[in-house]
């Protein structure tokens, strides 16, 4: 991969302070809020455009409700003036914002997608994305995820919930990469 | 869970001949044709409406491609007269066709979902359809998945990779339950 094409934008999933409230579970990738702030360090001093997602609960008892202090972006992921914050109550980033028209209208081909948690609104918005027809890079250790429980009871760790999900999604959807391959190859 | 509210109609996704090709890797659940054909069976029985999704591929190599034998159904799931095709060429049967309208027409709530595979295109389509408001109930045994590589070359068993899928959607997307729960629980 060289310089990424002009019209490559970063999409930040749900990088919200109520994930760290406990009922989540244990969740791996502790870089992760570090690596998303490096790209939204790089993408701004290229001038690449960034959009922000964030999750509004309809569960009134979800940390991530309307009114809670979960709602707040992480201080890692804090938007600026003129970066455009697209707000939802579901898994997609696309299902009832108008995202979609907004990247086509800005023009954009490729995302760069980071975000929380990566098997949950992260896919579903990469799947999404990708089914649209965006290109998409799917940076590994700028996402995150959470122990999960089978319906049948069985419990699989963060970390194998997160190769897995990558694992279903590389090749398919995205092309999964790390942030370093972000910050020291797309951008050289 | 008692009978099914009259508004449930099964989905099934791409199962096709193509997917016996070899280049698709190991797969696992020897017994997903069976089951699926045991749903349509009972399905038709109680008159309960049914949808099948078919992959047309646009890559000309695929065993999924218009005019390969792959397209076909497989024997379990050939489609009778009177019961809709939708015809999809990514891996959301919601884009590019107009199975959400033909859903919201035909008044459908809740949908029991099987298919192939797991990860992909049932994953996809199960995270679709509950962030447009459907109930999904989600046949972990009628549904099969393949062995995957991550982007560093790590390999996944199938019957892991479907396990983690699962739990991934279960309680956020769908509720995953066993073909026997849907047949002997579900239609009691």
């Amino acid at each position: 991969m060289n310089k990424l094409p002009q019209k490559t934008a970063l999409l930040l999933i749900d990088v919200q302070e109520g994930f760290n409230a406990p009922l989540w579970g244990m969740r791996d990738t502790p870089q992760a809020e570090e690596n998303i702030a490096g790209l939204l360090a790089k993408f701004r001093a290229q001038s690449q455009p960034i959009y922000h997602v964030q999750h509004l609960s309809r569960n009134p008892k979800s940390p991530l409700a309307p009114g809670q202090p979960g709602v707040d972006f992480m201080a890692a992921a804090r938007p600026r003036h003129g970066e455009r914050i697209f707000q939802k109550h579901v898994n997609s980033a696309f299902i009832g914002t108008n995202l979609e028209e907004v990247l086509r209208k800005d023009g954009i081909q490729r995302l760069v997608i980071g975000g929380i948690a990566v098997d949950h609104c992260v896919s579903t918005t990469t799947r999404m994305a990708a089914n649209l027809g965006f290109d998409v890079l799917l940076v590994a250790d700028a996402t995150i995820a959470h122990d999960r429980k089978g319906h049948d009871g069985a419990a699989f760790p963060a970390q194998l919930v997160h190769a897995i999900t990558l694992a279903s999604l590389h090749g398919e959807f995205a092309t999964v990469l790390t942030t370093v391959s972000v910050l020291d190859i797309a951008f050289q």
